[in-house]
């Protein structure tokens, strides 16, 4: 072998979405050029014996510097937002270029690059959210841009100006999915949401509890069944993002079942929590407000069977950071009503330990916590295989894990800008110590060392990926 | 690199069951050593360029010189059916040691190896049949056994001299699964078959055809609902063998999303063909008897659904050969009863191209392929890492397929010895063309050169397998 | 027992719902006054020996002389529809009062009670189609009109001037469902069926069997699926018309087994005819396009099944009459694109003859008849006891069915006012040859006796009847 | 009406499985000859202003003077049992004729004719079980029965003398449907409640509550599949007795869906009690044991779905009479081993009242009540028209239902000759306070007048029935 290795990680349990084995890795020019045993010296060498060495994570939904339609901004920017994301193990997040009413959707584009390519410490790609279906955005603008690589595309059913109604819904499904692009959803019920609000409101429930009440389960049921069925009729895929409800992964199985091609991810949150922690004085518990809400203790059970049968094939951190303060949370004063507080968890950094540490307790494989964090967001988005393994070839993306660390969740180790945790001490087993993003070393010894605008853009590729759509129930 | 490798398999594309990547794999010592991009040259040096480099296949259900309780022996001897297996891209096969009434099955394991040791091409396992549950069996022999690294048992719940009663059954559960061994079933209703055996020849039903009939599908239903409660009942580990039928694929399905360790295969012929192919003038549709029998198209359907899912987790042949006259199939005449006529189909040497093949034409992805014939079986009966995968440090069991390679069916590529095929004639798309055994290049260009006794005995440890039993429904 | 009963049926086997058994039946005032066997003559005697004596059907679905939002008029009016529905043997119906924008829902009352009031042959009663839920209708009419005995409302999920969107749904849920009210539904996505309609034209598929594509079976399964989950919301009762695929009633069965008190009902077409039927010369398959569409022929069987399941309670005509021309079908031209066809089938007068013929021909048994085409919805729509079953003290509403006589499907037996009939020339087995309302005879010997402007008014009294709504899955 | 009705019952409430309604009923010569509002006198009047005048109970599954493969013999003889069911508002039950190894069936329906003439004081007939399925049974004697009018037969899947294994059950199911017969199933599987017991008891556990463990719902739910395929293989009806799970009543629910003649039951104490009850001091639970044994309070929901769906049709007492002292309970010594302990309760005479009380509290429709436990029964054992319902033509069998009186279960209302009630204590709203058999007063003021030997044996007449089993899913 050619041998002058920029770096050489030595000796660790290399862990990929198949195997488990203990070897060498020799990086070069940014990319895994030999894995064995006993490789010769590189200019750096990391001793990663005892240590567990994976791909970087990959977290495919996450709100950064994204503007709301009533003009909200998230507390965290690129930088901050893939800083926390570095340090927690993450290498690649695919972020949101979020149209509304009015906007541009290739201007829009063009402002998020912007915003990304000055901030990014990790890699990244984009969803494109549309919010203005009209014949610009539709006839010219959207496939102009699925044919130069941006091939996601993420709709509402729900909020007054983000909703997509049904039958452009379908528009969108065909004019993206034709063009091998895919189109993600967040799938509540607009109008179950609506009145029961309305109710709650006028019977005086307005604490953040309510918000649970508000949102209610059939909602998300029949949103992710409807939407299911309009994917149906297109013959186009679909993802289904933030499953929260038993049901509804019930029926991304029953329609993964019949052949469709459905994908469906739900996050830590909603494996971890419950709405009883929204359930405190008013008006903390809206740090737990998210929409769709935080549900039973027996939905997270179901959607970790989920996640084992390949019903939910990944858990994204779904980042959407407010500041427990007037400008976030609490915008509409100290004691808002519970549908003026800003719905969203912080996430991106903890996203991985917090898997780890839940799956190593529960015996679930190593090679699972990979794919669900980042093999297969990488694949579905067409990022593999230059993201989501470590094979030869493939960018030198990787965290080396002590699975030994034990961390306990306070502020050292949170690095976004919202100020709080949703989970405040509690004590994580596992840790990414060290973190290359294309063989340079972003995260040593617990500080992120990545610098900012380093990340790079990444073109999305879906047909090129080992898990294509039309192969959606495997 | 400290290099001077024994052999490199040079450029080939590397398929494991999570990766798909172009590399160079250096191999010593009969393992691999590296995996790279222009590592230097072994001793030897093999160009797969524009070749798939897969792990050899693993077999984990295989009749070979097995003896029947009514004295019938199979075509195939060791030397045979490993060399069939090893020109198929095979390199580790899981045969049966098996006990009749007053047999010591100590003695059964001993003269079960004697005929390994002698005329084996690939490596080997065993699963111990039990038929005579008495107390010195379950008491004494079946746990000695499991503890010496025998760790899985074959029961029957059919044929008169086979089945287990539900008593003993649950008995057998528990003592092996409580040793950390894995009990498979063969999963047909005695009673059913027997009552319906006596309808069809009472009336005069008596051709091949009414083999179907007579193993009616609520037979295999039936008993893999019993056998799936009777493991729950235990707490103990299950897998259910050559499953047939769309009904029964639900079955496992709703047991292991229930969170039950239930494992299940499926075999090339239930995905293939059809009952259709016993209508033939009689006997001839006796080479198409099996059992379970061949069922409907849409069954198929269903088992590859059930595939894709990962409610099936691999793909055996159940190689169970009778040559086509008086020493095999015509036993019992040159027209025989079809209830007189021994089950069983030849399938050790084409499994692997008849799925790879129909894969492709279903666009599913090489890794599936990689994991139904290779890494499941390895995993769940306790030999990877040595087997199933392409990691440094694995046994060096390599088949280099040729996507391209195109082959009929007929009496060139078939080296068992039934003397004939069900697939006759069928076009295959891509053949393994050289296969290497723990570093040794048992098959070259079409051609065995592997020696009878050179396979190892492998001992299973399925406590430290990548998927071990209590993560069943990963 | 005081006899002198105004009219004596003699002989008669006698079925409910719940018995069959012979007798005779004394009538007096208008009323069954008394079952017997040998009970002394009344003024007149019936002989009905050999005959089926039954209660008269209650048809509570039918349209008659509604206009549409765009105009369009029934080609029945009250008297031309109630007479055939008399000489089909029945003697209820339950028509629609239907507001369309800025009409005051009392006024719409008014207005349609003047209609029947004078041309009703038989009794009846109103369901109010609510299509502008402003706060006068919402917080004023509907609530004084369920307050009176008008305690039905129909909603629509699709047509561009009928919809109601989930928000609305939900208050006209709450609304109705706690003054003891109930809402039926015709469920279909709106959406779907616009985005499909636009393709198909697009693509030059304008034949009458374009509607079956049009409304494709997404539409209705997402439709039923959302009004049950809404139900399921407000925690009140919920009745969906015209089921007609095998999946919308699977929805229905799923809800029922849950505890939640859902209703269903189908169509003598849903079960007797498929889409192939509109597969005819443009434009002759106009006469089968009605809304949703014709089906398949297993979605028929599905229904039969669900209806003796107990999943679908009932099966009403859904009477929706437009003539072969320039008034009807045709309004938009002598070949009409399909979307420009009115969609509705004439049955109101087959609907008994039909069912009775084919539920024979099933073995289905006669109390099932009695129950799906009269008993049932007159439990549901609160008109039992005094409609729905032949016992002391119920209206004496009976028809006398000859259950050999034999009738060819054609001019003679359609009384309605379309000129067609989509069972043209089916032979019929079994004829309700004499009908009695109140004690009146108004059909003998296949002649209509009863006079237009005889039938009464009836008000819903839901909370006396016998099958109330929170006693759903009974 | 020819009047000079023996007895007239006035203006009670009459209430049948279809209907409900007041009016008089005129009995003469046994039968129900008219019904009627203000009929004349008749030589007797009963005031029922104020009552439900309800058809007498069908109590299907009692054990009455039947003697155990071990030679335990009931609690009961014909006269206690029928007396007390008699008190309890039955008039008709179907005990069992039970065939032990090498007995005559032919003899064995003649000796417990015998019994049952001299003592009982309610009509009845018979299930003939059957254990010894020789030639003579099979191939003679059971064909015989049939055709003479015995045409229900009861099998077992477990007891060591009892139990069927699948071949026969097989020849049974098909000789009994052919002749129009039905088979009644005690379901439970053999070996995995011997496998239990035995480790039980090597561990310790052999307090009563220990049966619930032994008889896990394992058992149930596997031979209730079982015998449902069976029946499936064969084409005929089939009936399982006492489900006690959940599962169990799904599964039935399946086969009903699918079309297969499947008929269920379930008794009170599955309904009404759990197996905490048995959790009492050792031996005091032992009171409460049966089989299949009390399970958990979600079955008993779910059983109460099941009826209320369809997938129950009927509530039996399987009254199996054993003294808590040493010739019943208690027979292997004061502090038996829960093995040693007959199965079974006491549950004739509360059967009823019982079911009243819960049925009313939880909103139930009194037709279901009669439905449930008297017009089902008797239609599908072919003993409707003549019992089941108040109906012209039918024995007058009426039980008149003071609904306001409340009664507590203690021994002055329950009349067998168990000594105790599972139920102590409990207060029952609902009392059949007035009993006819055909027309003769049995039961009066509380006070049993009927006389034993009174009773009749019923001929079953299936073919004749109104619900048939080839109409099973209605």
């Amino acid at each position: 072998m050619a041998a002058e290795f920029d770096i050489v990680i030595r000796s660790g349990r290399v862990v990929t979405s198949g195997d488990q084995f203990v070897a060498d890795i020799g990086i070069k020019d940014g990319v895994v050029a030999a894995i064995g045993s006993g490789i010769t010296s590189g200019k750096q060498d990391i001793d990663a014996s005892g240590r567990l060495v994976l791909p970087g994570g990959v977290d495919n939904h996450v709100h950064i510097e994204q503007i709301s339609a009533s003009g909200l901004l998230n507390a965290d920017d690129w930088e901050s937002a893939t800083r926390a994301a570095a340090f927690g193990g993450n290498t690649t997040v695919i972020a949101f270029a979020a149209q509304h009413a009015g906007m541009n959707l290739c201007k829009v584009v063009d402002d998020y690059h912007a915003l990304a390519r000055k901030g990014a410490v990790i890699d990244y790609s984009f969803h494109l959210i549309i919010a203005d279906p009209n014949s610009q955005t539709l006839g010219h603008d959207l496939p102009a841009l699925l044919d130069r690589g941006y091939q996601s595309v993420k709709l509402f059913t729900t909020y007054d100006k983000l909703k997509i109604d049904d039958e452009s819904f379908l528009d969108i499904l065909q004019i993206t999915g034709t063009r091998g692009g895919l189109v993600s959803v967040h799938a509540e019920n607009h109008g179950m949401i609506k009145w029961r609000t309305k109710s709650l409101v006028a019977s005086g429930h307005t604490a953040p509890l309510a918000h649970a009440m508000a949102h209610p389960r059939e909602a998300e049921i029949d949103a992710i069944d409807r939407v299911i069925r309009m994917a149906a009729l297109t013959g186009q895929p679909i993802m289904i993002f933030h499953v929260s409800t038993a049901e509804g992964a019930e029926i991304v199985r029953q329609a993964r079942s019949r052949g469709q091609s459905v994908h469906a991810e739900t996050c830590p949150h909603y494996l971890l929590l419950t709405e009883a922690a929204m359930d405190r004085p008013m008006p903390e518990g809206a740090m737990w407000m998210c929409s769709p809400p935080l549900r039973r203790e027996s939905d997270g059970e179901a959607l970790w069977a989920a996640l084992a049968g390949g019903v939910l094939q990944m858990v994204s951190s779904d980042h959407a950071p407010y500041a427990y303060d007037s400008s976030g949370k609490l915008r509409a004063g100290p004691m808002p009503r519970f549908d003026q507080i800003p719905g969203g968890l912080p996430g991106i950094g903890l996203r991985l330990p917090l898997m780890f540490d839940e799956m190593v307790r529960r015996g679930l494989p190593l090679e699972k916590f990979v794919e669900w964090t980042s093999a297969a967001p990488a694949k579905l988005y067409g990022l593999y295989p230059r993201k989501g393994s470590i094979v030869v070839g493939a960018d030198a993306d990787i965290a080396i894990w002590n699975p030994k660390a034990r961390r306990r969740v306070g502020h050292d180790i949170i690095l976004d800008r919202t100020g709080y945790s949703p989970y405040q001490d509690r004590i994580l087993n596992g840790w990414p110590e060290t973190v290359l993003l294309r063989g340079e070393v972003i995260v040593r010894q617990g500080s992120v060392t990545g610098q900012q605008g380093s990340g790079q853009f990444l073109v999305q590729d879906r047909c090129g990926s080992g898990l294509r759509d039309h192969r959606a129930v495997v």
